[in-house]
């Protein structure tokens, strides 16, 4: 065999692209799938036995804001209104420095939990050095905002141009440019007025990157943009800023202002109404459910199934830390599933298709699916292994049941990206998270 | 200091009773917490620092059905009836020897989450025994079914009282009879007939026993007691089973019987409606919340929130691991807290109600509030650890958000019931899970 070969063999290989494989083995070369096939006797080789575990694709992670991972814990029981300017608040004292610590802290987080794609929203910009330094493959999204009258649209997207500008500098000094793409977040109906929301939309297409919008997240939301009432509107009178509003509800509005196409991430859309489902689906937009978030925020269940039956494309996604509680991505699926079993009285999305979600259809989500998503020969090797030998996995017969209802973080054995083991049997290669905790300890002594 | 004095030591104690006590300790002596104070500089006796931990009482499990752990993940995604008819069918199918190593199993995994009480309900009878061995306090509700013509209730009875002696001969026989205490556990409308209710409820009186009946958990069994249609008027029907329709809903069927009581729990109450959530108060009954159970089986999510303030009292449960998946009630826990945040658009029950639930009321609804449920002198020496040192765990500043959000079973560092230790960094005192799953695995053998 040639030189840098390694097999990873496991009782279970869950290639998603094919039925569940017993006894199987992942070939691995250059960074690159080259077989998935039952166990050989090959060696030579180097060959690491997972034994009780299930090998899959590495997980997707569909929206997060790793920057906010040290502000994590801050509130108690307030609806979303109240956090998101109590969050503002926080970020305003800040000191800049720690964004990137904090986002490579919550990068390790997503590595522990088996994520080897995260798409990141990011204020600060730190999340794209914070990927690349991890090792991590995914999709950034510069945030914009804009509802005070100064500075104007024209002076926001060149402070966006040259916000994109250093981002794909320091994607160029990483050598991260094809695991790692851009795109623009503007941020939400009542942070972007429509003038901006529009140019944005232009200059995106101009430059071709894809959008990210949290839309219809809240029934705060809704109100302004129904009716141009509630703590939203309250808000931008005592700012004395003029917001007209639009008089349907958010996504028909993005809608109707010719925002939504098939490059377009709608984060939440926990409050997207039955014809705003129907303008979803004809857009092609994607979905990305964020339901602890939701839970957190007192801003209700998405319609998951609905969406679906739509063939509206959901990824999942678990926000950020301090609104989610944790970055694990498990968490965050088992929640997800329970939760639309709660509400929806349906057995859909099965457990099948919640794994589906974390890993084939979020390729596809994000446009990545053939390089990864699946275990198949060709494809890069972004690979974990999910330990099943806690007590609660005795018994499991089915291998997209036990990882729905049990696996956890802890389970994680492994985690590979691109042919690079980022993470083994609890210690990290690329980062240090201990290093990172002294380090945000010592920059926010005093602030929290 | 006296001979058998042990002191806990952690960065965080929570007593429940009192507010959290940084740098605390806790001082136990034959079986009993003597001290709960500030962490003193003594030596001498034996002390255990735990340093990044959260000491707390141990956790209350509400409802569990011990020996169904074995038979965990079996189904997909069928609703409650067709689950609970393949589950009856498959208990058919198993050799009674499975049922005393499956309950063991199962007070393994409680045991590796922190509970050191659980309510459980038992048809073989198997979980008196298991919880003896396990070192475990707790209750164990013996459980009668009648709906076929024969036998008769007098019948029913005398094998019932039969049964309830067997119990506590075990119970004597294991010196448990102080720690664990016996109820009767009349299944359900739908598995046990009006007269027989009623009979039940008479000789648990006699006998100064206290019922736990499970209720108004689906659409299924509020259709039969309200028009008798639906799955199991249908099965009735096909049973030649003469089933009068009580013509209201369940609870208030109950209600109307004479049933309730404040020493009666009814199980679920998914679909408790607001008349019956009144006479639930009045009657002074608890109620057991077993949310991850009802959303697997496409039952609904219990009105917590309006429950809870008509003042009824409220417990955790994790329901059989058939349903729930695992039994670690810090998964029921999460699930539980936002859930009802998603669907009542209420930040309450707050963090620490919910910690709460799990500790001092869930004491309180088992009438053992004297001896548990805090960390007071005095009280029985029932106490964990939770390690707080996993990532997810920076930066947050609340222990009772950090328990809710983030704690899990890998957390338990110490697990100590009545002053003895039954778990300590992942080794169990007194149960051996590998042998029992190994028993487990070449009993099921064919079955399953």
């Amino acid at each position: 065999m040639e030189h840098g070969t390694l097999i990873l063999r496991a009782n279970w290989v869950l290639p998603m692209s094919h039925d569940p494989l017993p006894d199987g083995e992942v070939v691995v070369e250059n960074g690159q799938i080259v077989a998935v096939r039952p166990r050989s006797d090959l060696s030579g080789a180097e060959v690491i036995e997972f034994g009780d575990a299930i090998l899959m694709p590495g997980l997707i992670n569909g929206h997060c804001h790793l920057e906010y991972t040290a502000l994590r814990g801050r509130d108690d029981h307030t609806p979303f209104f109240e956090w998101i300017r109590a969050l503002v608040a926080l970020k305003a004292k800040c000191p800049p420095e720690i964004w990137l610590p904090s986002a490579l802290l919550g990068a390790a987080e997503l590595i522990a939990s088996g994520v080897t794609f995260v798409s990141d929203n990011t204020d600060s910009g730190a999340s794209a050095e914070a990927l690349a330094r991890a090792g991590l493959r995914g999709r950034v999204y510069q945030e914009v905002f804009g509802v005070e009258p100064e500075p104007d649209d024209a002076a926001i997207l060149r402070t966006l141009g040259a916000k994109l500008d250093a981002l794909r500098t320091t994607l160029q000094r990483y050598e991260a440019t094809e695991h790692i793409s851009l795109g623009i977040a503007p941020h939400a109906i009542y942070t972007v007025r429509d003038s901006l929301m529009r140019a944005v939309r232009q200059y995106a297409r101009e430059q071709g990157l894809p959008l990210s919008i949290h839309a219809a997240e809240s029934s705060e939301e809704v109100a302004l943009a129904r009716s141009g009432s509630g703590s939203f509107a309250e808000m931008f009178a005592e700012r004395k800023i003029n917001y007209l509003p639009p008089r349907v509800p958010p996504i028909e509005y993005l809608h109707n202002a010719g925002i939504l196409a098939p490059d377009v991430q709608l984060v939440h859309a926990t409050r997207a109404e039955p014809r705003e489902q129907e303008m979803m689906a004809r857009s092609g937009v994607s979905v990305a459910h964020c339901p602890r978030s939701n839970a957190r925020l007192l801003t209700g269940v998405a319609p998951v199934y609905a969406m679906r039956r739509l063939g509206i494309p959901v990824v999942l996604g678990t926000d950020s830390a301090v609104s989610a509680g944790s970055l694990d991505i498990w968490d965050e699926l088992r929640f997800a599933a329970l939760a639309q079993r709660a509400v929806s009285y349906a057995a859909h999305p099965t457990w099948r298709d919640w794994i589906g979600m974390l890993t084939m259809e979020g390729a596809k989500a994000f446009g990545v699916d053939s390089q990864i998503g699946s275990l198949e020969a060709g494809k890069r090797a972004d690979v974990i292994a999910v330990r099943t030998t806690r007590l609660a996995f005795s018994g499991m017969p089915d291998p997209y049941a036990a990882l729905a209802l049990v696996a956890r973080s802890e389970d994680i054995a492994f985690t590979m990206c691109e042919g690079r083991v980022l993470y083994r049997d609890g210690q990290f290669t690329a980062l240090d998270p201990v290093k990172l905790r002294t380090q945000l300890h010592e920059l926010l002594h005093g602030i929290m």
